[in-house]
């Protein structure tokens, strides 16, 4: 088969990497990304996206590639000049960073969608890939923790560096978002269906729990497949292991793939892991850690083959 | 007599150095610094109050002393990335600045007035003496201009370098405003009330014009001085010159004398500039024109003692 349109499915760092690859493989009608924003909050006024940062930091090339996230040679002065005044910054806002939030908020105050402000943002920047929140409502990613009750995601991801132990996880608002038309659209034309090897739990349950997203996926008679964020029983990076040890599953791609059901009929794991068995589904291995830009390129090329395949 | 509660009058650059100089010899509980707000501006979402901010920095001696406003060594790496997003910012918000705003529009957005969230931010930045808006009610000083129509303040003076020519002035919303409570009670227990080298008809002005205030200052039957800006014809910094040209004043310290009217009861004029004379006024001349900070100091005792004498 000839795949046409890919849509990627991403989370933050993990996620990016795989849809960096794709947009240096696929021309920009052919690849759609649809990122979660369960991580979204607002922070000194400011609405802050990390997760569709990362995704436009990096098609831009502006990243930090050291971090994976955030731009690069970014300063903080913004952050110093608040410690002055008393305050406790502990989020990252760097002081270029700080003009994709302050712009972001001035156009969704205005009344814009959060769809049609990303339009915005990346087509400044030069990106051609249309990049797409999972929903335009604002959902807000809560985990209960051991130690500190129930934490906004930021607060528990950065604040506290996911040190805390989670015992469940709750999407706040979830029931009044829904797939916007963009999102829709891209996954009615797919020809197959991604998910990128960003945290199942954290990054990608979110966007699969909004209202009507399962169903139209499950709807779409193409290959979906997911790639494994875990090889060898470890994150890649991140708390994924971590957090599935606290949720009880077993920390392995196979648990992944399980936790994934019938959303995927494929999975990608790692070739270092042992080989694993998913009922009815297509499997297969290759070397998903993508450390030098061309590992993302290639992963993506293989990927894109074994479907076609 | 023994003045005890002084306060002032100012707008930005000018007049803020006589109150720096009050601010050096006077302890907080006696001194009041009333600054105009009609500069303030909403700007990429923020709020800027560019006068307050002048007296803020100055008085917690972090002011950029070569520019007058703004904060030593601060950077601009926020403009540069709304430049990369196609922006053309014209108005200097500096990295550490940026604090300031977000904080202040974040304390507005929770409901608080200004003038708490000025007491807020300066207590904050370790300055003991009270800085108070004119009014906690939002007022535009607007200028009719040959060239443009009617311009914001700040896109008249900053975006467009305060070279219109300027047919007329309007205070925007001043109608609603009011004098707060805060500058009431200063004004209603000040000994002597001073209005510094500011322009008097984009910063004296405004002030002037609050509902209730230029009749709450001429109730007070106490030393009331004003200090021209005009030296030997020319502004000592910004439009002034330019501004009483226009509006076909004589361009002289006798033409601001006579403008402030029953405002004022003294009037300090420059020492190069030749004797002039006010009906039924008290005159002085000092040197008028501060360089250095130690200037702020020597004129704010003269000015003291005068009128103490």
């Amino acid at each position: 088969m000839a795949l046409k349109n890919i849509v990627v499915l991403v989370g933050g760092v993990g996620g990016v990497k795989l849809a960096h690859g794709l947009a240096q493989i696929l021309p920009p009608e052919n690849l759609t990304v649809i990122v979660n924003t369960g991580d979204d909050f607002w922070h000194y006024g400011l609405r802050v996206c990390p997760d569709l940062d990362t995704v436009m930091y990096t098609l831009a090339g502006l990243v930090d590639k050291t971090n994976g996230w955030g731009i690069a040679d970014d300063s903080r002065a913004m952050l110093a000049a608040l410690r002055r005044y008393g305050e406790d910054p502990w989020f990252g806002l760097g002081d270029q960073d700080l003009a994709t939030h302050l712009l972001r908020t001035q156009m969704l105050h205005a009344g814009q969608r959060l769809s049609e402000v990303t339009a915005a943002l990346t087509s400044r920047l030069g990106i051609l890939h249309p990049v797409l929140p999972m929903t335009d409502a604002p959902v807000r990613t809560m985990l209960d923790t051991v130690e500190y009750g129930e934490l906004e995601f930021q607060t528990y991801f950065v604040r506290y560096r996911w040190q805390p132990t989670v015992k469940s996880i709750r999407l706040d608002c979830i029931e009044q978002a829904s797939v916007s038309p963009e999102a829709r659209a891209a996954l009615e034309r797919a020809d197959a269906i991604l998910i990128g090897p960003s945290n199942p739990w954290l990054s990608i349950a979110p966007i699969l729990a909004v209202p009507g997203m399962s169903q139209l996926i499950l709807s779409r008679n193409v290959p979906r497949v997911a790639v494994s964020p875990i090889v060898q029983g470890q994150a890649v990076k991140g708390p994924a292991a971590k957090l599935m040890a606290e949720l009880n599953y077993d920390v392995s791609a196979q648990a992944v793939g399980e936790y994934y059901g019938d959303i995927i009929t494929g999975f990608v794991y790692d070739e270092r892991d042992t080989a694993l068995n998913l009922n009815h589904k297509q499997v297969t291995s290759f070397d998903t850690i993508m450390i030098r830009d061309e590992d993302r390129v290639v992963l993506a090329r293989k990927i894109l083959h074994w479907i076609e395949e």
